[in-house]
């Protein structure tokens, strides 16, 4: 077996596959392709004091928006934060949710495209990032996610929501300014389904969950009270990073909100790490939670977590084909950088 | 229900979840978020006439690349192709090749990085591209591929090899000399996987092989004597194209040098209409075929097929979390404005 030397990032490795036990997910780790793993940096980093003219989601041009959903703070044109309706919505909420149609006999199956696409406003001020926000507001915006998922749950024909955040153009932000999204589904979907059977056949062998099983001293970036952020062992990107609740909790809904405010602490110690090493790269979040309307029995074996991933390589023909992944980095190399890189409470 | 009213392109059109029989995927498809099909124009086009200075690939620097495994014509310094080992492999085809190691106590699955990463040089000359040779050069292309694939099956640790084509930076091409990749793999991939159960439930609930089942008349774009290209039902990408031999046949590299030069023709046809069409984009294509070694018993239901995916948009947060994608354009929508783009002789 090849070795994965990792306390001396500068040894010659060989190549390695490595499955991920939650994600189910072959990466091939190819160190040889690399330079070394200190010197990846974004070739297209954000500038962060772009300024847009006319930016709807700036304070004071709410009129151009899609319809507000709900601000913090309430009522007060002088808000924090805003959950609109997005004016492109990839689904409808004005379709009538329908069941699946199946024409077995050619295989086209079809569903209707009902379901909610929604934008988090994180700031009112357009040159503010979400890791410039304190930790007390970053936590404010997790509470809206879970609000909004909260009000969503009495649908039900919504199966699953998928908050996120794209960051940078070039990892698919076509505003700017710092915004987040929760996309509301009529169907499980299949990266989901795949986690979870994955997730279930670890527990169903081992008897242990596999998230919390992640945690181990040779991937751990840094820790707080209720949460541990790692590189995942099979980390399918360069620097790829979770955030894990060390309380295991299938749902990322239930957070509450002084945990909210421990997350936002720890998101933004993740964030300003990566922009910091990596050149400030673009980059997406993704909350990795359960299917709604689960129930109990998938409690022990089903672990939300947040999923950061810097903008670093390109998806390519390779990836497409197989659904594998080629990662450049061995993540016991990147956990120890991002372990290491200091930051300043000043920065 | 939604309808998909695709015999008027511009008619409106609701958002509609699709779910492919071969993939096994949900893709969304979402009109209200697009411009009109036929505005679709990739904005960072391929400019054909990029001269790199001392291209490895170009005849006469042989020597500056990495070993040779084969030629064609044979020991002809006038080469008109050539396969060779990839400087910068992914795998390496000097360490052992090993059994899975699963610690299953931690849930970390690891195998050796054995495997084979070569390149197909498909033209000697630096500023030609794929679509420019004939159809004939084109199927000498396709047999060199299934050349080296027959070669790579005297490997039993070799599960799965992966033929696949970057073209353009921004599609994961590092060399912007015209040629392909060929990876062979110790597992079978995620995808393939993947692709292959959902082939076989469609099959045991049908009796009919899903691939076939694919050839719809408002789908088409073009047909030869033994192929046609189509859009698939539920494209992941919009404009995605598969070319699928009307004969049933589980494994690409059974192509034989005849059916390989129609083939190279419709090969053509189809990127040179994609060009014209799109505004010459950035492109992957990946040869889906099945496991090697497989059983005759998956023959009923496997079926090759080359899948072209012009890059036109982003992959971002929503797909990476959910596995699902956005799709703009409806695959009949698509369909119809291939089939009717005119494509010259002399072009």
């Amino acid at each position: 077996m090849a070795s994965s030397s990792s306390s001396d990032s500068s040894a010659p490795q060989t190549p390695q596959l490595r499955k991920d036990s939650v994600t189910n997910r072959w990466v091939i780790f190819s160190p040889a392709r690399a330079k070394r793993p200190s010197d990846f940096k974004s070739k297209t980093p954000i500038n962060p004091n772009q300024q847009q003219q006319q930016c709807p989601f700036c304070i004071g041009h709410e009129h151009e928006c899609a319809p507000e959903i709900f601000r913090v703070p309430p009522d007060n044109p002088d808000w924090k934060l805003r959950v609109i309706q997005n004016l492109y919505p990839a689904l409808s909420r004005d379709i009538p949710a329908a069941e699946e149609g199946n024409n077995s006999d050619s295989g086209r199956v079809v569903v209707n495209g009902f379901g909610f696409h929604d934008v988090v406003i994180e700031t009112p001020v357009h040159s503010v990032q979400l890791s410039d926000l304190s930790p007390r507001e970053i936590g404010e915006v997790l509470v809206a996610h879970t609000r909004r998922i909260k009000q969503l749950m009495s649908y039900d024909s919504i199966k699953y929501v998928q908050v996120f955040k794209n960051h940078g153009a070039s990892a698919g932000a076509s505003m700017s300014h710092s915004h987040s999204q929760i996309m509301a589904l009529p169907v499980v979907p299949p990266a989901v389904a795949t986690r979870l059977g994955s997730m279930k056949e670890f527990f169903d062998q081992t008897g242990k969950c596999s998230v919390c099983e992640s945690n181990s001293k040779d991937l751990l970036i840094d820790v707080s009270a209720h949460f541990i952020s790692i590189v995942p062992f099979a980390a399918t990107f360069p620097f790829e990073m979770w955030i894990i609740p060390l309380d295991h909790s299938s749902h990322f809904h239930e957070l509450d909100s002084e945990k909210a405010v421990e997350l936002g602490g720890l998101l933004k110690l993740v964030l300003r790490k990566m922009s910091l090493q990596l050149n400030n790269p673009p980059f997406n979040f993704m909350v990795q939670t359960s299917p709604l309307g689960e129930n109990a029995s998938q409690l022990p074996y089903s672990h939300w977590f947040l999923q950061i991933v810097p903008q670093l390589s390109v998806v390519a023909g390779f990836e497409m084909g197989t659904g594998c992944y080629i990662n450049p980095v061995f993540p016991e190399d990147a956990a120890k950088i991002l372990r290491e890189v200091k930051v300043s409470p000043s920065e």
